[in-house]
């Protein structure tokens, strides 16, 4: 039997599509990603075009091993958002570099990948085919959420996406909070960039005026900002969100 | 008014209290966040012993701007583990050098500050006295965990520390594994790594044969490993967890 690959999980920075996007990568990554990043012949990744450029960004500050054009960029196939359980999906064809002993990386559009992104199939099927799966660090935008909220960072629950739909999603709204309430548990979400002032509105509408709500913005980005207070408050003062900007909102039922 | 500093949460490395300690911070940490770290003139933190070892390795990176010996550094108050609540907490006197115009770095023992770790009530406090809160990039055990587990990564609650007496501890693996088998919610937990093997025996012993458990083992380090597997197979071969290394578990029922 041929040793094995190992399947590397590679944060990408929390900056892509936004305007901070040509920062220097070794600003927000560990000089030690960057190396492992920089000597992988094959990627897994949800968009091959962002990977050739997050390689570029990291070929900047460490020199790819190869030139970008011989490095093997496969994509994930694409489920719908919060669905990943419909795409078809063949392990073995995309762990083929693994295990023909190959190292192997797996990079989302932002952030760590199989975190609240697409990706876990594949580090599952690792686990199943004897691939040692090790994940790089770097930062994901949920943690410093939590961090940056001054909720409860002793028991948290991150929930992906609300229903889009107005009556799903106040409804998904009270439901979170009651949860909030009986477990003393951060309750944490994220959504596609243009409906952020859409779930604020809602979030405004449908808590209690004594939870507290934490919206992070542009977390990592030279303007990121991150506003905790009570529902109440918000209220008297909502102010507006970038429709552009990832946000991350969490709250705590008081 | 003075215009007030930026309360700053700074990662550490997750390498701290290990033998693998000595190795450069510049691999484990962004050189931007290191850059900050090494400007700072005021800390909150868990330990200064500690936080002026980080220091010194911040400095064989980035020199810091000033001499170690002037950098001012204040502890938290100490909760017993999972108590947050009953520590005697003066907000103001902690939040001083940051009311008075300077920025304020808050550190904790290892990953993100106000994670699974004390500093969130400071945190809420900047938050009521007008004090920006920014948390720089780095890793945090949790998110790495999940994303290596391979485990469901678009829903999980991190539920911080089990109860230690044994009949607490098997009734709340129990409720646990309920919850993550109703709302498919990967359940992440830690322990002290004295008691890793205890852990791992019981999670053993309750949980469905069906259940998948993930144990992330010395996470960043050289000798890290993950191992994903269902609870009938890590029954056939359970292995033997080193008592000496942070661990994270976790688990999704089938």
């Amino acid at each position: 039997m041929t040793a094995r690959g190992t399947l590397y999980l590679v944060p990408n920075g929390l900056d892509v599509g936004t305007t901070d996007v040509e920062a220097d990568l070794g600003e927000r990554l560990p000089l030690g990603t960057l190396r492992v990043a920089a000597r992988l012949g094959h990627w897994v990744c949800e968009n091959a075009k962002t990977t050739r450029a997050f390689l570029k960004r990291v070929d900047a500050v460490c020199a790819l091993a190869g030139p970008l054009q011989q490095i093997a960029i496969v994509e994930l196939p694409r489920p719908p958002k919060g669905r990943p359980d419909i795409a078809a999906f063949d392990g073995e064809r995309l762990l083929a570099p693994a295990l023909a002993g190959s190292d192997l990386g797996l990079i989302s559009e932002a952030g760590l990948p199989a975190v609240a992104d697409p990706g876990a199939r594949l580090v599952a099927a690792a686990h199943g085919a004897g691939v040692r799966v090790v994940a790089l660090p770097g930062a994901s935008s949920i943690t410093l959420a939590v961090a940056a909220s001054g909720l409860n960072g002793q028991s948290f629950a991150f929930v992906g996406y609300l229903p889009i739909e107005a009556e799903g999603r106040n409804a998904r709204i009270r439901e979170l909070e009651s949860t909030s309430r009986r477990l003393l548990q951060t309750q944490v979400m994220i959504e596609t960039p243009y409906r952020n002032p859409v779930l604020l509105g809602a979030l405004l509408a449908q808590l209690h005026p004594a939870t507290v709500l934490s919206v992070s913005v542009g977390l990592t980005l030279a303007n990121e900002s991150t506003r905790s207070d009570s529902i109440e408050r918000w209220r008297m003062s909502p102010g507006t969100l970038p429709a552009d900007v990832p946000a991350v909102f969490s709250f705590l039922a008081r």
